[in-house]
Formats: C-alpha cells, sequence, structure tokens
C-alpha cells in the first residue's frame, strides 16, 4: 500500500469523526486504517483540532486513559447560533405566514434538513453537559428537530405516541390536560422504548401552555427517567405562567392582537441566545 | 492572516462540503475562505476527490461552466450498503423483537439517528438520479428515514398528516383504504407545503398492502407532482400483489404462521441491493 499523506488522512479523519459525534475512536483504529504510526497520528489530531477551531466547525477532543481515543462534538458557538436564529426569526415574521386565528406557518422550517440540523447542532451545545441518554419528543412536527438534537448529542431518540399501536408491543398510557385547548389526551409509549436509561432530554417543535411538555414529564417519571432538560423550537410569549419551567426555546412568538382574522405576529430569538 | 496549509484546507473544506450535500460551493467561495489562488484549490479538490472516494465517504464532484463549482454527494456503494442491510436484517430477526399478533418491534432502528442516517443515504445513492424536488412522507414512523433520505438528497421534506391542522392553514384532505385493515382513512397535506415543486420521491417506513402508499401517489396528483420514486424501510413478502409497485425497499418481512400467538419472524435484505 502506497504510503498516505498528512492531507489524505487528515481530510479522511475529520469526515469519519465528525458523521459519528461524540462517538470516541481510539487512536488505534486510525492507525490501522492509514498504517501510520501513534506519534503521527497525534500530530495529525492536534493539527486538526486547530482547524476545526480556527474554522468554527465544531469541537475535536482528545481523551487519555484506557478508553482513550479522539473524539468529534457538534458544538455550535452562541455568536454563530445568534446570527442563525436571528435571521430564521426574521423569515418566520413575514406577514406572509400568518394563518387566520393567529397561527404561525412554520411546518416548512421545521422539516428542512438544513435548518433542523442546525436548530439541533444548537440545542445539543445548549445541552451538552446534562448527560441525557436520549431525546424524548411527541409526534409528529418536533421529531426532525429532536432527531438531530439526538445526532448531535451521540443518544438515540424516543417518540411518544398519542395512542399505542399493536406494531410497538404492550405501553405506558397517560393522561394529560392539553394547555391550549383544556382538552383530555392520550400520550403513549411502548415499554421497549426506555431499556436501561435514567436521564432524558425533552426537544419538541411548540411550547405554549405546557400541557404536552408536563405529560412528557410525567410520561418520564412512570419510566423512572429524570427529565434533565426540556428544548423547544418555539415559545408563546402568552400565557407566561406555564405548566413547566426552566426550559430553553430557540424563538419567542409573539401574536397581536385578532383583528379582521389576521393578527400581527412577531418572533424573536430567545433571550439565553442574545445574553 | 497566517498562510493556511493544504492539510488545513483540504480538512475544513471536506467538512463544509459535506455538511451541505448536493450544495454546489463555488471554487471562488473556497479561494476567499483560505485565500489560496484558483489553482491551488483546483489541486486540493483533485486530491480531496480520490480520499473521498479512496475511503468510500461519498463522492466529491467538479461542475465546470457559469454554475461551476465542486459538490459533495452522499453517495454509498452497493457493496456497503448490502453489508449494513445484511447486519440490520440480523438484528431485527432476534425472535426477541416479535410481538403478539405477528408484528415486529423495530421503532427503536427506526428513530436511531446513526441507522437512519445510513438508510437515508443508501436511498438517496438509489434515487439520485430521478431528480426529485423534495421527499414527501406520512406521519409518524418514517418521518426519521425519509429526513435522512431528504437531507443525503439536498431537498427539503414534506410531511402529511391524518387530519388537517388549523395552524397548518388550508389544506387538501384525500380518504384512502388502508391495505392491511381495509378501513377508510383520510390523509391531508397543507397546501403551503408544495410550492413551485413538480417531482417528489415518497419514503416511509412500512409497505404492507400498500394503501397508504397509494393515498400518498393520489394525494400527489391533487397537487400535480409527479412520483418519481417509492422507497421503504421495509416491506411484507405478503401480500405479494400491493396497491402500488415499482417500489424499493431495504429490507422484507416474512411472518410464520402463528403458533401460540408469536409466529416465526424473518427479515432479509431486499433482492435489488443483493444483486
Amino acid at each position: 500500500m502506497e504510503k498516505v499523506r498528512r492531507n489524505e488522512r487528515m481530510s479522511a479523519m475529520i469526515k469519519i469523526l465528525s458523521d459519528a459525534p461524540n462517538h470516541v475512536f481510539t487512536l488505534s483504529y486510525f492507525c490501522e486504517l492509514f498504517g501510520a504510526a501513534k506519534s503521527t497520528m497525534s500530530e495529525d489530531i492536534d493539527l486538526l483540532r486547530n482547524v476545526v477551531s480556527d474554522y468554527d466547525l465544531g469541537e475535536l477532543e482528545t481523551l487519555t486513559g484506557a478508553s482513550g481515543g479522539v473524539v468529534f462534538r457538534n458544538r455550535v458557538r452562541k455568536e454563530k447560533a445568534r446570527e442563525f436564529i436571528t435571521e430564521l426569526s426574521r423569515t418566520l415574521s413575514d406577514p406572509g405566514r400568518i394563518l387566520p386565528g393567529g397561527f404561525l406557518y412554520y411546518s416548512d422550517i421545521l422539516s428542512d434538513p438544513i435548518i433542523t440540523r442546525k436548530m439541533g447542532s444548537i440545542l445539543a451545545s445548549a445541552y451538552a453537559d446534562v448527560n441525557a441518554d436520549f431525546v424524548l419528543t411527541m409526534e409528529t412536527k418536533g421529531i426532525p428537530v429532536a432527531l438531530t438534537t439526538a445526532e448531535a448529542l451521540g443518544i438515540p431518540l424516543v417518540i411518544a405516541r398519542h395512542s399505542s399501536r399493536a406494531y410497538e408491543g404492550s405501553a405506558v398510557n397517560i393522561n394529560y390536560v392539553s394547555g391550549s385547548s383544556g382538552s383530555i389526551q392520550t400520550m403513549a409509549l411502548s415499554r421497549r422504548a426506555i431499556h436501561n436509561v435514567h436521564r432524558c432530554l425533552i426537544v419538541d417543535d411548540f411550547l405554549k401552555g405546557g400541557g404536552t411538555a408536563k405529560g412528557m414529564v410525567d410520561l418520564m417519571h412512570e419510566f423512572d427517567v429524570d427529565v434533565r432538560g426540556m428544548a423547544f423550537v418555539m415559545e408563546t410569549i402568552t400565557p407566561a405562567q406555564k405548566r413547566i419551567s426552566g426550559e430553553k426555546a430557540l424563538m419567542v412568538l409573539e401574536v397581536g392582537p385578532i383583528f379582521d382574522d389576521l393578527p400581527s405576529v412577531h418572533v424573536r430569538p430567545a433571550d439565553w441566545l442574545m445574553n
């Protein structure tokens, strides 16, 4: 085999590392892949760490000891997150997005692969230190951003459903009060979905009254799972008193009084991103 | 600014390119980013193309002409796809996954970020040439793999719902006959979801009778959208006659006769992957 050059090793390595965020690759893995000595690989990794940092592409961390190796962390710096969310808020404040009843159309944003990838990386950066074992979301609209958050954290995604299905086996069902409508709803999760995991991060698209979020918290109690954080794409200013607290949303939605069916709608980045 | 070295340029470039699959970056973009001459960047790209190919990390394509530049394609070679799906089929054939009624539990697989990413890349490779403008799926379980397929193809994802919601504006509703149960179901899609797009790729988790898939095809006709392909994670052997045809599934599910509530279940890779 021809000798692999440094630029080739480094290029292949960053792609392999960033395809599996939070997965620790041993030095030996790369030594074998490239037929290179450990000292050479260490130099490569040092150089690569600086490249990743200089171009704001995430973080490369070297772990020492028995379970040592190198790992790529999908981190977004606050300035970059702020810039992206500010631009997105501007897009969403377009009056053409207002629907009758004071709703905001943003389903297109919630299923856009590039946008959800960025939102997931931002949420993962904000909750990098809570050591969640998995991400929990409630079907449907939050699934893409919950998936990208889970991917960036290197953990699985679990999806709660409105009702239990035969093809998911025995399930735990809970009832909860929808914060917006006040109606009683059901939330179901397959018993098999939670196995030997104890800490979760809740990720969903929208927080208004907090009924659904409270339902997810209650559901996790049934499984003896500790909720380490709650993250949302969007939350409304009113009601100010929600059924949960301590959450982080990316954006805040303010709906003006309804005249002629179409109220004014304003979306802005959440405070924690701006400070 | 210090002069950027080739290994630094190449490492940053592959990360930036692969974070936006199918997006064409101009040579000037990279020249400016790295403060390098066009001839230097061309050499970098030639070297990078070989690295990406040698380590089976996708494909780097150079486009010439006015809209020229360099673009990363998320391609998986058939041997690699076959190996991955064969291993996954083995995992899913575990008798512990059989549920009462002959159902197979695989929701965990369908929301695993690493597995859905790989499945999405495989489906995107299979449908790279159909020039779809967007991916369509039906809520809920197919959303993660539909998202990763859309991401790998560099196109948006559109999600049909079981019923239309106020927060998605006016919608087109169609009724369809569920292939498995024979019951009449509703499928809804916001009118705003389809805008100036004409060709779609349908991606879903499961194909049995094909009722839901046929519903999605009918829904697309309502929007004057041409269905260029249909892809599924899993399809059942029976019924052999489905309400749609020409689809590609990754895996085939065979359920044996039901004794004592728990039938035998066998999952194998689809034929098109094995040839």
